[in-house]
């Protein structure tokens, strides 16, 4: 079987999964469905998808764009879940913070006001929870942003896990220009914003399941500034998206899949740093895959890329920017990997859930 | 010892609380801290007002007014983990949306669009993740707003319990009126629009540990037409809370200092329905104290009752709406309770958690 008929069944066989309505196979959740790829997916459309069924909803963006009054605003939520709570680099307060800043920061927001509600489980210590909050405020202030309002549970022994934290925010869209997945075309070239799965490897090696020592520390940072800055010097920007769960491979996969493109990776460019690439072969994971907390894909004009790492370049977190791929036409819907040794392989959504509660 | 001895007391000790800084005398997290009362307000001003503080947040209210560009808008968030997770009346889906949506109501916006991040238990049945998303679409429809966006988390099992449902809502507010405990003054008049205790004493009941069977039903209900309604009737609203965590006791208390005035409640005059005091009985607790997921306490000036009852009673939802009570200039800061046989009591806020987990 050549490549082409290879991709063809593949493509096929995508098309059958648009056309019949998704299901969910399982009868009870599995960590899987928390991962961010394939069984998230499935779940968030055959379930949520299927019952609040709108028009905002259904663009599956990480912000929804609402239209209020003359006002263009983002609204977003995340619930964090992360173990350990405490972790080098960050902990789940700042997580918390800078997740919602930056599903608003990309959606080409300018964030403002955060709402945070905890789950706390009886029997945590009260100095952790001031250490939480105290972290979050930190995370805002960097951030340029405020909570406004909040709520706290309390769950009794055994029903939680220490401190869960639901952030949600709302931004203000102060341009006319139009982003996300479906803005992409054949030409355009994809970026990152920095090294990527820095996040991702250091809650495993935080865990100690590794037995691995080292100075890797969480990427987690808001992306406001990086974001506005590549807004600011290119015009072709055509969606900015986050790599938390299910890292770059899903944003490339949910790039290819809503504009109906090729992406096409080159390996060798994607940064990641070699503490990284050690623990995730460890893993037998790729670090496509794993989650960052303070990286963004971006796809712009081809014509702009220099310009556009240039810009991502001159702010601290953006340092390590670089183009790692291109959009082509075909095989629509798929992202391609060209390795080092010259070979392609197709880069799928992540399946199972090799990396739980990473964030 | 004489009753305005004891009330000097009392003041005195609510002015030193005021003076000092709060502080979660606790090193763990108990129940208590999430019920509502007296722990919940130090563990909310020591820790999370504390870190965040801003003026918006330092309202306490349960939303935010926030305005952006042209617009005002309501902010308001809600973490929901009542067990269990369907009641006679209602489930988890029907509380979250309706919180939500009630928080934004009672501060006089109009709701519009929610957010819903969920925490899942692995091995939790997809089939009741899918009750649970239903009946949030049939709330949100009957409340006329809608889910936008959201998020779903997996955690491990024993690390949860089923299903943690957070919303978060935005609303628009189209008046220019000033909505608030702050507002009310001597002369004004207190109204609940309802039956209280209905929902905490369902959950109860639904729990098994009275071993009573009854045909009570959670109230669980959107209170946006109600709300609306009364801001129509009576331009003298002051202001209007829904009675949840802590009940309507709580929300008199919060009233009571934050406008320095007396409410002087009419036992008698509270609508309880016989089921419900006869099982707070048997719990030992004041229905005052029991949460309500449709019931709002409102206070509007006094010359304006009588409009105010006779547009609620309008309204299904509002049909057993009364007076219950009068606001008065001494003792500030107090709520006093006439009991039906002449007497008076102070009704403080809820201390310890009687009913844990109701919402």
């Amino acid at each position: 079987m050549t490549t082409s008929d290879r991709e063809r069944q593949v493509l096929n066989r995508i098309e059958r999964t648009r056309r019949r309505r998704p299901k969910v196979r399982e009868e009870r959740i599995t960590l899987a469905h928390g991962a961010g790829g394939k069984a998230t997916q499935t779940l968030v459309e055959a379930v949520f998808l299927e019952a609040f069924r709108n028009p905002v909803l259904e663009q599956l963006d990480d912000s929804a764009v609402l239209e209020i009054g003359p006002s263009r605003l983002a609204l977003t939520t995340d619930s964090f879940v992360v173990t350990p709570l405490f972790f080098p680099g960050g902990d789940i307060g700042h997580l918390a913070i800078n997740g919602t800043v930056n599903d608003l920061a990309v959606s080409g927001a300018r964030p403002l006001y955060l709402t945070a509600g905890f789950i706390i489980e009886e029997g945590f210590p009260v100095a952790d929870l001031i250490r939480i909050a105290t972290s979050m405020r930190e995370a805002a202030d960097a951030a340029d942003v405020h909570v406004v309002t909040g709520d706290t549970k309390v769950v009794q022994r055994g029903k939680g896990d220490g401190c869960y934290v639901t952030t949600a925010g709302v931004g203000v869209i102060e341009h006319d220009r139009r982003l996300g997945p479906s803005e992409v075309r054949p030409g355009d070239a994809v970026i990152v914003s920095g090294p990527i799965g820095d996040h991702g490897i250091t809650i495993m090696l935080a865990r100690g399941d590794l037995g691995i020592e080292s100075d890797l520390v969480s990427d987690t940072a808001s992306l406001h500034e990086l974001a506005a800055a590549l807004l600011d010097a290119a015009p072709g920007v055509r969606m900015m998206r986050d790599a938390t769960r299910g890292g770059v491979a899903t944003v490339l996969n949910e790039v290819a899949r809503a504009a109906e493109v090729a992406v096409v990776v080159e390996e060798d460019a994607i940064p990641v740093r070699p503490e990284v690439r050690g623990a995730a072969e460890l893993l037998g994971i790729d670090p496509l895959y794993v989650a960052c907390e303070g990286r963004f894909v971006a796809v712009v004009d081809g014509a702009e890329s220099d310009r556009a790492v240039e810009a991502l370049r001159r702010h601290p977190l953006g340092a390590r920017a670089a183009v790692i791929g291109r959009v082509g036409e075909a095989p629509a819907g798929l992202v391609l990997l060209k390795t080092a040794f010259g070979g392609t392989r197709i880069c799928d959504v992540l399946v199972g859930d090799p990396l739980p509660r990473i964030c």
